[in-house]
């Protein structure tokens, strides 16, 4: 079935990824993006289908969004503030990027009678979970970020509409994403502190902290999986690798692959911020039970991404 | 210890009560209400205190609540769209006087230093529960009105602020609340139809939804020893009675201290409304833990409201 999908944050790490894919599979595509953070080249390849169309603009402005989303029959809500680092230098960004966007988008749906929304949330909406691995009905969580806030804002306002205005929703409690396309985290740090200097590495907290990474074609796969065999009203699944690794582990792959041997400068404790989660792990028996397993494990993630960055260093001057 | 308290939604039913009752126990108080739904009348004893400051503002004015702010060290946070009923008819509402309005909140205590925050969230966050009794820690919800979400979203802004900026923190999720100055809700409802006309009663569904509701003294002793025992980062305490009523006690008691016996008209359905939850009933044992019990019944809740009614039908016309 040929669909007309609407993608927020299509020139995104994640959003454009799912353009070119879905693109690929013969649908219609409308991608939205304010450019803040998106990038025109990771659109290039989507602009040369006359099945892409790209409209310029910005989640806050209700009534655009609302001509935006005209014809489309599902969305894909990628746009948010990502910046999960800074939340407490500018509180007021979680709130209008990723609540108020979120209301808007299910508004501007709501005015075109669209009905079925795929989400990304974070893994952080678990706070310090109490139980490792994370299954998605874990105890109610008690947030520890401005950013893990807001997700679980937008969360709760698209179940609300399942509820009150028949929409049907998958939402996906991600661990970081890496690979091809990937322009902010960890990986990406380190690698500009490598080239800047091989020498030495400078890494907030211990380097313990123990993180779970999925690589982006298996995320993919794992949200399509989803949207195509999960029909409850609200679909909510864990989605990661059965495993993680600590900080430390990541920096030897990604200085092996660039053939550096800095010598290390913790900054010291058992988190990188403010809010930073030394463990998320969390539990994908729910996706899996789909039929879905990742096909890269965290180290490949780890390289393809280190191989991505160094064939595309312009990335490091587009922030 | 003489604090100076600052309640938002001052003229609501909860905030004047606290506000009295502060005012009794030699507190300062500096109250705010933009009287939307707020009574003037309910502060004609408050505003014969000189230790009582009136201001009349909206939360979503954050130059003037900051302004408005000033000194204080403990907050109250009510002031809220709590017309739960009629959320699908204005989603924005929600969103504004729920989400954003504690937003704003947070950031003008965070402007004048003000850490403490008590907030009036809702068993309603717990969505359609899988456990009952309901716990703190139950597993995490899917929300199922609007009016839920926005609260859900509150809670996490406060929780996030705790980890963030150092506040404490003391969310209550109340089950609904009875009692004098008491202005919406089902008593209110089913004793205005039976003033109009004793001989019937219309009531949104079969009657049969399992409710749990408290005493308002009863819920002010219960936050106030919270406030005073619990010491952690945020503190999270369910208030309700230990246990519930059907809709149709309820009635029988109203129709029984008005003398009328109606006829019932059932529209139907194991709920009232979209998101309506048929039977929220919250495990307690956290507040109990520290010492508070409710010395009030339900049926002594409805019959003390009603007679509030009977005394004060000024509240019908007000609104």
């Amino acid at each position: 079935m040929v669909r007309h999908f609407i993608i927020t944050g299509c020139a995104g790490f994640i959003g454009s990824s799912l353009v070119d894919r879905l693109l690929a599979q013969g649908h219609r595509v409308t991608g939205i993006d304010n450019f803040s953070t998106g990038q025109r080249r990771f659109l290039e390849g989507a602009l040369k289908s006359t099945s892409f169309c790209l409209i310029e603009g910005d989640l806050l402005d209700l009534p655009s969004l609302t001509k935006a989303f005209a014809g489309g029959d599902t969305v894909f809500h990628f746009a948010a503030n990502a910046d999960v680092r800074f939340g407490t230098e500018h509180p007021r960004k979680d709130l209008e990027q990723n609540t108020i966007a979120t209301f808007n988008v299910l508004e501007a749906m709501r005015s075109n009678g669209i009905k079925r929304i795929g989400f990304s949330s974070t893994g952080s909406v678990y706070g310090e979970a109490a139980m490792i691995p994370t299954p998605e009905d874990a105890p109610f969580p008690v947030q520890t970020s401005l950013y893990g806030a807001s997700k679980l804002a937008g969360e709760g306002l698209i179940a609300a509409y399942c509820e009150g205005f028949g929409f049907q929703s998958w939402i996906f409690r991600f661990v970081s994403i890496l690979g091809e396309r990937y322009t902010h985290g960890h990986v990406y740090d380190f690698y500009k502190q490598l080239k800047a200097d091989p020498t030495q590495l400078r890494v907030l907290g211990n380097g313990k902290q123990r993180k779970s990474y999925l690589y982006i074609q298996d995320c993919l796969d794992a949200m399509q999986v989803a949207v195509e065999k999960a029909n409850g009203k609200v679909n909510i699944f864990n989605l990661g690798v059965d495993g993680y690794c600590e900080v430390n582990d990541s920096i030897g792959w990604i200085s092996q692959a660039l053939g550096a041997k800095p010598q290390m400068k913790y900054t010291g404790g058992d988190r990188g911020w403010i809010g930073d989660n030394p463990f998320i792990f969390l539990d994908t028996r729910g996706i899996r039970s789909l039929g879905w397993e990742p096909k890269h494990s965290i180290r490949e993630g780890v390289v393809k991404t280190v191989e991505f960055l160094k064939a595309n260093e312009w990335v490091m001057g587009a922030r």
